[in-house]
C-alpha cells in the first residue's frame, strides 16, 4: 500500500438520465468527478493511501465533492476550504451515432483562485511514494500553473515518483499557452500519459496518422512520437490508450507503452459503452497500481486497459472496480457470466 | 426560414421506463407526439417557423399537449380549442427479439370529431410555403377526410407546396377505404413518401418482394413502383425509408428518392435503437428541409435519412436535434466521440 | 389447461437501477422469484392452473411475495403462512465484460425450516398433471430435502409427471452433499434438465469438454452424458440449455433435447441481454408447456428456447411473456418490429 | 368469510407524482382504481371471498387491470374481456387551498357497452351473501342499467343483500336522468350509503342546509333525509359519511348510520391527508365487513369510519389496510407510534 | 389582454427530491427560475402577452432556459442569445422547523455581462402596456444597472406602466449601493412593491418593528413607511406582501396595499407550503394582472393574494395556475375538495 | 474535538418512497442507520473524531454499510470485516393515525456473531474520550454481551467517559433477560438515556403513569425513577426525551436531564414530521456533543432537544445537522425562513 497524492479539481457533474437530451430531461443524476479526483478513488479502490488535494468552497455543495471522496476511501486531509464555486459540467449521454455532450460552467472555480499559502506542500508529501497529475490543472488558470509547480517541485524534493496525464483541453486554452507551460513541467516527470492530441496540443510533437475516428490506429505513427518524446524528456515510461470510437455505444480499446527501450500493445477490448467519461483516468489509475504491484511494466498495462475497460460499464467518473475484479478480466474471463 | 403547416393528431403517449412491461410497470412516461406534430417539431429545430394545425379539448391533458409543442418552438395558434379527448397511445419498447408494443386508445379525440368551421384556412396558409400531412389524418374519421381535403385546397390556392407520408395504419381503415380515399388526394400532392406497403394499402400500387423482417431489400421492386406512381400522379419526388429490421434493438437504415428521372439511394446506417417510434417522421421532417436548403435532390436526402437516424436515438416522438447535429452525421462523423 | 404444481423457495431480489454498482446505488428495485416459483408464472401465463407451494411469514414482506405471484395468476392457496424470513438476494447487473453480481442472503428462511406437517400433499397433488422443481429445493436444508421427497412420492401416488432442473447451487451444498441427496431422488423424474456442470456436481458424471465461457459447445460431450444418465435413471426426456457467454451484454442460446432415441438441436438465438437471471427457468417454464401442448418433444423444445430467450429480454426473475408471443418467435419473426 | 359481488368500471388512474400539476410532469403514476373494484379490494384485505365483475378489453392495458385485483386477492373469475377501452381518469394531486383534479376519459369502454350476454348472472350469484354496486355503473351507459338491474334481480333470486353507495356523478348523467333509473332500482337494496347530495340528486330528496365546504354539518338535515328515505325504500340501514373539508390537506371525518330506528353518529378523525380518492368506498368496503361480522350496527360503523380514515393516508383508490391495522384505530390508538 | 415586458435574470434552479438534504440526494430536480421571468408566466397564465428579456447562452443549458418560458407561453423573442453561463441556484427544501436553503452561483452569468447594444428596446416597448423589473436586476453587476436604465427610459418614452419588486438581495450587493442605485431608478416606477427589509436596504426608509419570525405583523409600522415612501417617489400604488414564517411548512399570508389614499389589508391565508420560493414574484404578477383587469386596488390586492398563496402549493418558481383557480379562491373556496 | 467511540450493529433500511405501503411498493430507498452509527455520524457532523466499531462481511452490501459511514466522515478503521450478513431492516412510513411499521430481519448479523477477538480494545479506547453504547448491543447475541462487557472494561481502563441508551428491544430479549445483562453493565456508566419503559424493561424499575399515546407527561413520575436509578447507579446524569405521539404526522418534543441534584425540562417543540427513525438516536448525540462542549448540563439538554428535533425533518436514520444549523434552533429560530 503506497501513499499516492493527486491534485486537481473536482466538478459536479450534472447529467441526464438514460439517453435523454438536455432539452427533454428535469432532472439531472448527480455524481462529482475530475481528472486527479477520479485517480484518486481508483488507488483507494486498489488498497493505497490516496489523497485528493484541492480547494472547495465551504459551503453545502462543495462538502458534497468531499463527501463523494470520502465515501471511496479517499483521504481528504488537504483539501483546503474556501472560495465561492464548485466547476460544473452538464453531459448528456450519446448513444450509436449520436456523440454524448460535455457543457462546461467551471470558470472560477474555488481550485482556480487558490494560492500557494492553500496547500502545505512539505505535510502533503511526507512520506508520500506516488504524485500525480494531468495537463487540466495547469490550465485552470495562471495562479494554479504556479501552485501545480510548487507541488511539482515538493514532490522531487520528498523523492516522489511523478505522473502526468496530458489530456489537453481546448476549452482551457491554446496549443500555445499549453506548450509553454507544460514543456516546463515535463522536468519533474517521470511517467508521461497522452495521445498523440497531446503530445501535439501540450508538447508541440507533430502528429503521426491516427484517424481514430475511422477506428483505425497508427501505432507506427505513436513510436516515433514516444521515442522522441522520451529521448527530449527522459521519461521512465510513455503510455496512451488506443480508443477506436466505431459509435457512441460501441468503442474498440487497447494501450500501448514504451520503457525507452521496448514497446508493448495491450490486449484488445471491444466494449459496449454505460459511461466512457473517466476513461482515460482509469487507465492512470490502472497504470500507477500496475507500476507500483506488478513484476513488469506490460503486466502493469494489461491491468491499467483492464481496468478501463471495465470503467466503461460504470455509471460516473470514478471507476468503482477492486483489484480483484480487474485481475478476473486480465486473466481473461470477458463472458460476464452472473457471479453467485 | 419558411413557413411551414402541418395538420394532424397529437396524442398523449404513455410508455412504460426502461425496457419493462406493462405488466409490471407502475409508471407511465408522459410524452406527445403524432405524425405531423412530430414533423412540426423537426422543422422548429430547423429554424422554420413552424404551425401545428389540429383541435385540442380545452382541459389540462389538452393543453400539455399544447405545451408540449411550443416549449420546442412550434407556432400553436392555428389549434383550435374544444371536444373532450386526446387521444392516446401505450408503448412498450421492446428488446432484441422482443417488439415494441403499441395500444392505440384514439376513437373520438376532439380532432377527429373536428368541423371545417374549427380552422381559418386563408389565415392558415397565407404567406405558407409548404404543407405536411400524413395518411392518418384522413383516416382518423369522414369529417377529418373532409376538413384535409379543404385544407389542401386553400393549400394550393395559395400556392403551397404540398408533401404527404401515405402512412397506412391498418386499425383505422381497410385498403379498400384508404385507397378511395387517398387516391383521390393525390391531386394535390408535389412530394409523396411512402414505402411498398403504404403504396398498396393507400394507393392500389402491387408491391414487389421486399421482405422487411429478413433485412433483404428489394431496390429494383421500388423503382418499378416509384415510376409507376410518378406516372399516374405526377409527384416532383418520391421518396421512402428503407428500413431492415435485424431485431428491436438493431436496424439498418437507408433511404430512396426519385425525381421523375433519375434514382438516388442514399448512405446506410447501422442503428444501435434507443426509441424508433417517430423514424419515419423525422424522414420527412429531414427530406422537407432538405428539398427547401439543400442544393438538389439527393443532398436532401442526405439530410433526411441522417435526421432520421438520429431519430432513433432519442427517447420521445419528437427529433430532438439541431442542424449543425444532423449536418455532422451528413459530413461522415459517426464516431459518437464525446463533444466536449 | 393443466394443474401444474411447483414447489421450493421465493426470494426477495433487491437490484441496483440501470447498471449502477451496489455502492452506488441509493434505492433498489424490488421483485420477487426462486427457480419454481419462475416455472409456477411462465405456466401460469400460458393459460395453466398453476401452483407454487413454499412457506412464507406472515408479516408484509412475506404478504408481498404471495401478492407477486397472485397478480399473475399464481395459485398460492398452498403456500404454508409462519417462519421470520423471506430469503434475500442482491444483485447488481452488469455490462460488456463486466459480469452480474449476486449476494445471497438467504439462510434460515421460512421454507428451509419447514417441516412435512406444513403441506397436506395429498390436496396439493389431487388432481394435479405436473411437478416442478429443481436442486435448489433440497439444497436448503436436510429439513428441506425430507419434505421434499415426501412431496415426490405424493406425487408419484397421484400419478404425476415429474421433471427437474438440477441447478447445482455451490453457496447451498457440496458435490458430495448433492450427490448423496440427488442421485436418490432422481429416482421420482420423469424429465431432467440440467448442463454439464450440473449433471457433474448433483449426480456424479464427468462432463466433457464444454467450455462455456470461450462460448464453443462440445455438443458430442452432452450427449455422452445424457446417455449416460438415462441409462442409468431412465428419464423420458433430458434437456440442458447451452449458453454461449460472449458478454454480460450479448449471448449465444439454444438448446438440446434426448428422448432417449434421437437427440435434437434447437435453432439458435443470439441476444441483447436486459436481464437474464430466471432464464434457466423460463426454459423449465417452456418445456413443461411444450411437453404438455405441442405435437412432439422438438416442438416442446423450439417453444422453450423461444420462450427463454425472450426471458433475457425482459427485467426481474418472472418471464413475463403470452403464448402467442413465444409462438411468433418459434415461427421465425424476431425482427422485433412495433407490432401497432 | 362471506362470498361478495361487486360490480362496475375498473379505471386505469394516471396521476402526476408528489404534488406536480398536469402541465409539469413527464411522468404519471398508474394505479387501478373504480368505486366498486375498491370495495372489493377493502374486502378481500379483510379475508372475503370478494368477486369483482366487469368487462375489460383483453389487451395489456386491460390485463394490468385483472392483475392489480388479482394482486390482492381479488377474484376475477368473472370479468368478461372485450371490447376496445379501459376508462381512465387523470388525477392531479392538490395541497393546502389548492384542489385536487379529475380529468375523466372515460367514454365507451369495455363495461359500458357491455351485455347482459357477457355475465352469467346464476353463476355470479350462486351462493353469494352480498352484492354491492354504486350509482356510477348505471350511469355509464343505458346499457349498463339495463345489466345492471338483470344483476340486481339475480342477486335477490339468490337471496343475496344488496348495498349501493349513491354516487352521483355530474359528468355521467343529470338529475333527471339520475332520479328515473335510480328511483326504480333501490326496490332491490337493503344498505344504502350516500350523502345529502346523492339524496337530492339521485333520488330526489331535498337537502338540508349542510355547508360541506364551511366544515359544519347539520346533522339534523340528514336525520330528516334518512327518515323520509327510510319511509319510501324501506332500507335496512342508511349511512353516510360525514367530510369537513378544511383544506385538500387536512380534512374531518366521521359518519352517521340509520337503523330505521336510531341514530348514531361516530367517533371524529381530524385526517392529514395523503390521497383521499376512494374514501368513500374504503367506507362501503369497511361498513359491509362491518354488518357481516361486528356485533351490531353501531359497532360496524365504528369499523367502517376508521378503515376510510386510514384510507386517505395511502395513495391510489385502493385501501390496503388489513382488519387488525382498523382494529387498532377502532380501539382508540391513533398516536401513529412506529410499530417495531 | 395586455402587452407585458419583465426583464432579469433566469437561472437553472436545482433542487434536491423530497426532504433530502444536499449531502443525502444524488439527483436534482431541474426548472428554471428567476423573479422577473417568474412575473413572465404569471401573466402568460393569465392570458397576457408576456415578454421575457433577458440574454442567455447559445448552448443547451441556455436553450432549456427558452424552452422552459416557451412551454409557459412566454414570449422569447427578445432574449438575446450570448455569453457563457447561465445563473444558477441550488434548492434544498426544509421542513418544520429547519429551514430552506439555498446556495448561489450566479456570478457572471450572460445576463449580468449584457450590454445596452444586446437589446432593441424600441421593439420592445412598441406598443406595450406594462413593464416589471425587481432589485435583483440592477444589482447583477454595474452593466446590469446601465441596461436597466437605458430600459426604463425606453419604457417611459413609450408610455409603458411600470412596476418595481424592490426585492433586496444581501448576496448581490451592499445596501449603500443599493441605495444609491435604487433610489435615482424610483424616477421611473408607477407601483412600488416591497417589505419593510427592501424599503430599508434598498432606499433607505427606517423600518418600523415587525418581527416577521415571531409571526406577528406591525401593520402600523408599514402605513408609515408606504407614506414615507409615497410622498418622497410619488408612486400610484406601493404594495407589500405580509409573511408570517411559523415554520417551514406552514405560513400565514396576507398582504397590504396603498394607493396614497387608503391602505387596503386583504383576506389573510394559512399555507401548507409545498414550495414557496416565487412566492412573492407570483403576488407581483397577480398584483399586475389585478391591476390591469379588476374594477378597484383592492380586488386587484384580493387577486393577487389568493394567486400567491396558490403559488405556495405548487413545485417550482412558476406560478402555474390560471385566471378561474384564482378566481374560485379569490371567491373564499378554501375547502380543496376534489375538482371533478 | 473529542475521539468517540460508538460499538454496535449497523443495518441495512429498506423503506417505501413516499407514504407507499410494502404491498404497492416496488422500489426501496437504501440508506444504512443503527443506535449507534446514528450516534457517530452526529458526532461526526458535530466535528469530533467519531469511530463506529463494529463487524460487516466483506462483500458489496457490507461495503455499502462502511461507505455510508465514511462519507460523513466516520472513521471505520475499526470494523471487523467478516461473517455473511447485514442485519436489514424494511420500514414503511406513516402518516397522520397511520403507524410507520419496522419489519426487522436481523438475526445472525456479522456483529451478532462476533467474538471478542474481532477488536483490539487497548487501541480503539487509546486517548480517547467518551464511549457510547445502546441496549440493542447486548441483546444482540450472548456473544455480543460479552463483546461489550470487554470493551466497556477497556473505556474504564483508559479513563473513558461512557454514556448509554438504554433501548429496550422487546423482539431481541425479555424484561428478565435484559435486566440481568444490563444491571451488571450499570457499573461502567457514566451517563444513562432511558425513559420509562426502558428503565422498567432493562433495570427493572417501576413505572409511573405516562400515558405516551395520549400524548400527556408525567414528569413527576420520571423524576422518581431518575432519583432510584441515580441512587442505585450513581449515574453523573440521567436523561430522557419526552414524546407525545399525537399522531404519525406530528409529535411533541422535549427532553428532561437530571445531575443528580436538579431537574431540567428542556423547550418544548412541536415538529412536522419527516422521518422519526432515529430520534432518540440524534438526542443521544447531540447530548454528548453539548456535554462536552456547552458550559452546563442545561445548555447541552438544549442542545440535545434542538438537535433531535431538526433531525425529525431529515430522511434517513442518521442526523444530517452540522453545529451551527443546531445553533440556530437553539437560540430560538424556528421560523423556517429560506436561508439564502
Amino acid at each position: 500500500m503506497a501513499k499516492v497524492i493527486t491534485m486537481g479539481e473536482i466538478m459536479l457533474r450534472l447529467s441526464t438520465p438514460g439517453n435523454t437530451r438536455f432539452t427533454q430531461s428535469n432532472n439531472f443524476d448527480v455524481v462529482y468527478g475530475g481528472g486527479e479526483a477520479n485517480v484518486a478513488v481508483s488507488l483507494a479502490n486498489y488498497g493505497h493511501d490516496a489523497y485528493f488535494v484541492s480547494k472547495l468552497p465551504k459551503h453545502e455543495i462543495g462538502q458534497c465533492a468531499v463527501n463523494s471522496l470520502r465515501q471511496f476511501g479517499v483521504n481528504t486531509d488537504f483539501i483546503a476550504r474556501g472560495g465561492d464555486r464548485v466547476g460544473i459540467y452538464f453531459l448528456e449521454t450519446g448513444a450509436s451515432m449520436r456523440a454524448s455532450k460535455v457543457v462546461y460552467d467551471r470558470a472560477d472555480s474555488a481550485i482556480a483562485l487558490a494560492d500557494v499559502s492553500d496547500f502545505d506542500f512539505d505535510a502533503i508529501f511526507e512520506g508520500a511514494d506516488w504524485f500525480h497529475w494531468t495537463g487540466i490543472t495547469p490550465a485552470l488558470s495562471e495562479k494554479s500553473a504556479v501552485v501545480l509547480e510548487e507541488a511539482l517541485k515538493a514532490a522531487k524534493k520528498h523523492g516522489v515518483t511523478v505522473s502526468v496525464d496530458l489530456n489537453f483541453r481546448k476549452k482551457l486554452w491554446t496549443p500555445e499557452q499549453a506548450q509553454k507551460v507544460m514543456t516546463n513541467l515535463m522536468q519533474y516527470v517521470d511517467v508521461c500519459i497522452g495521445n498523440e492530441e497531446d503530445a501535439e496540443k501540450c508538447l508541440g510533437f507533430k502528429p503521426g496518422e491516427t484517424n481514430v475516428e475511422q477506428g483505425e490506429l497508427e501505432l507506427e505513427g505513436y513510436k516515433n512520437i514516444f521515442k522522441e518524446m522520451q529521448e527530449k524528456f527522459n521519461f521512465k515510461f510513455l503510455a496512451t490508450t488506443l480508443r477506436e470510437s466505431h459509435s457512441a455505444s460501441e468503442n474498440g480499446w487497447s494501450a500501448l507503452i514504451y520503457d525507452g527501450n521496448e514497446f508493448y500493445h495491450s490486449r484488445h477490448y471491444n466494449i459496449k459503452i454505460v459511461d466512457r467519461v473517466g476513461g482515460g483516468d482509469s487507465f492512470s489509475g490502472g497504470l500507477i497500481h500496475g507500476l507500483l504491484t506488478r513484476p513488469n511494466f506490460k503486466d502493469a498495462l494489461e491491468y491499467a486497459v483492464a481496468a478501463s475497460a471495465l470503467k466503461h460499464t460504470i455509471p460516473g467518473d470514478y471507476n468503482l472496480v477492486m483489484e480483484d475484479e480487474v485481475e478476473v478480466l486480465v486473466q481473461g474471463d470477458a463472458s460476464g457470466r452472473v457471479q453467485r
